[in-house]
């Protein structure tokens, strides 16, 4: 009787498939912002209920979590007969590293657990393919969405064939972006501008029109202490890329700029400048992108780009900062252009969040369009 | 030393003023919708710690709320050396009824509790003084919030000799009001729709514009099941009264109308009905609904009457529900009009609620600007 109660509560302690899973997303995490253009992974190496040990993808063209995590065990012999759990399927082609399938089979691990598949299509089910063919037990987790969510903007990405898009605005109440003309309103207070500041580490590019560069004059870079490994690239949308030569976000080489223009009648010379020109849309803009790699893009303004990118149907999230004020009058809208299609784009809000006296509404749309 | 014990647990038990006043106002609120234009007042009679009667002003007309509370002890007798609590101060002028102050003095009451005192200046500090004379204890509580609250509008007109006025509007996200010129568009999902038709019944008033009532055509009353003894007055806006002679509105006789006309070419006859002309701009509409005793007004629409009333600086609160959706485009946005003062009226935020998939965003004006 004692023993068998002994057995149950052993039991009950004892941890599963979803506990290794959760600590796998875990070290994942701590990858974040450093591992552009490849997907956060985190990894757990268990065997008779012990973890041997952890480990996590910590940039781009380090160590693959797997790798990781073996280099963490006391010594390789113990992968021998041990299970892997991974956040997304291990890799089966050389790339800037050596693949981790032909690794996990040579140490003799037997078991392996994955978050999710692959969505990128060089590895995707190839990765597991190679493991059943060298004999080693695959299980999918049923963690889906926690396992999703690490990597939202890259599997958005291969799974949609384009970047994430995500438009973000402070506003009035009565839903107005700027008071005065051809000058900048600060709308919300201090910490709503810091968050709103923050989110950008999370984008792989910002993008704003000419009138807002020429109004705010911003550095579009992220501020705080901590270093950012791959600052996003700052796409400027104008006219004749001429007209901003002089600006201080084509010249302060804090990060990569693109310049998309219609027209270009001046050379730019340094490093971290590129200028495309083009008859740029939305469409052509989210394709150009697509190509270049570029996973995730936060618009950033004004009232006729936000406008241009909902017409085309190109908003994924919106993030809106409201400060509770009313101007009214003639202050410029949200999203206001001289374009007039019937579009209607619905969203599912995610979070509403008070800062300080402002508030912050975040909602993801509802069904996705492919282009 | 139980004695002693006993002394305490009976203290600690006992209620105090505080309780007495709450219970009070919870009477108060059983006046909701019925008093127009009338405060809602509760009473509690107590003596010996005991709660002999508690009453309510039931409906404009009848007794008040301390006469009420009287009538409800078993014996009149009992009021003699009893403590009346009633959240406003007791009347002293013959209006509807007679004077509450003699009443009260006349049935022994000893002292009296008191929530707040009257703004109107009929009562304003009468009813206190009045009492006194005749040696009857007055305090007053520490709930003043808590007492205010039940008659937030009737406190703002005496003290602000002007109605409350409330901008009530469905926004999308993008904060657009329309979609198609001169055609309705539906915004937010059913519970909000009734939600917001809830929220008339706490007003005297409802005002919307000309373009409004062409496009929306709109009955502007309250759709319940119980009666509302007072609709809201239904204010239009309207440049010539003879353009909307016909409009349902007008003619349905399911609660006053008053015609806000610049030019009236028609006569109409309806009992209900009640044109005025003049050169309306928000300040002289306020003024004379302030004139005709109107305490609230809600603001209903649309972009222009909004933009108006939000740079003439007459805007107490808003209510605004959003749906996640985004239009972009021309869409009509929200209080815009080609006046162009610089004016910013500043709110806080004191409510958001998730109503099915849309937002309410109920805020209320810092600072209260005297007209």
């Amino acid at each position: 009787m004692i023993n068998s109660l002994r057995g149950i509560f052993l039991e009950m302690n004892r941890l599963n498939d979803v506990d290794y899973m959760k600590l796998a997303i875990q070290a994942a995490r701590h990858g974040q912002g450093c591992t552009y253009t490849n997907p956060m992974v985190g990894a757990v190496i268990v065997k008779d209920n012990q973890i041997l040990a952890t480990g996590y993808h910590k940039q781009f063209g380090a160590n693959h979590a797997e790798i990781d995590t073996l280099n963490n065990l006391k010594s390789i012999d113990q992968a021998q007969g041990a299970t892997m759990y991974v956040t997304l399927e291990p890799c089966s082609h050389f790339g800037e590293t050596p693949p981790c399938c032909r690794r996990i089979v040579g140490v003799g691990i037997h078991k392996v657990v994955i978050g999710q598949k692959d969505p990128n299509p060089v590895v995707h089910e190839n990765g597991i393919r190679f493991l059943r063919e060298h004999h080693v037990e695959v299980v999918m987790t049923s963690l889906s969405k926690d396992v999703r969510n690490i990597n939202q903007f890259y599997n958005f990405y291969f799974e949609n064939q384009r970047p994430f898009i995500t438009l973000k605005y402070a506003s009035t109440l009565d839903g107005k972006l700027n008071q005065i003309e051809n000058q900048r309103s600060i709308i919300t207070g201090h910490e709503a501008l810091k968050d709103a500041n923050q989110i950008r580490q999370n984008y792989q590019a910002i993008l704003i029109g000419e009138h807002t560069l020429k109004i705010d004059n911003p550095a579009l870079t992220v501020r705080n202490d901590t270093n950012i490994k791959y600052p996003p690239v700052r796409i400027l949308l104008v006219n004749n890329a001429s007209s901003i030569v002089d600006s201080q976000i084509v010249n302060d080489k804090q990060a990569p700029v693109l310049i998309l223009c219609h027209e270009n009648d001046c050379e730019i010379k340094n490093n971290n400048v590129e200028v495309v020109e083009g008859r740029w849309t939305p469409e052509r803009i989210t394709s150009f992108l697509n190509e270049k790699g570029i996973q995730s893009i936060l618009v950033e303004g004004g009232s006729r780009v936000q406008s241009d990118f909902i017409q085309a149907g190109l908003v994924d999230r919106v993030i809106n900062y409201i400060s509770p004020k009313l101007w009214g009058g003639q202050s410029l809208p949200v999203a206001y252009s001289k374009m007039d299609k019937l579009v209607e784009l619905n969203f599912r809000i995610e979070d509403v969040q008070q800062i300080e006296s402002d508030l912050k509404i975040t909602a993801d749309r509802q069904e996705v369009p492919h282009v």
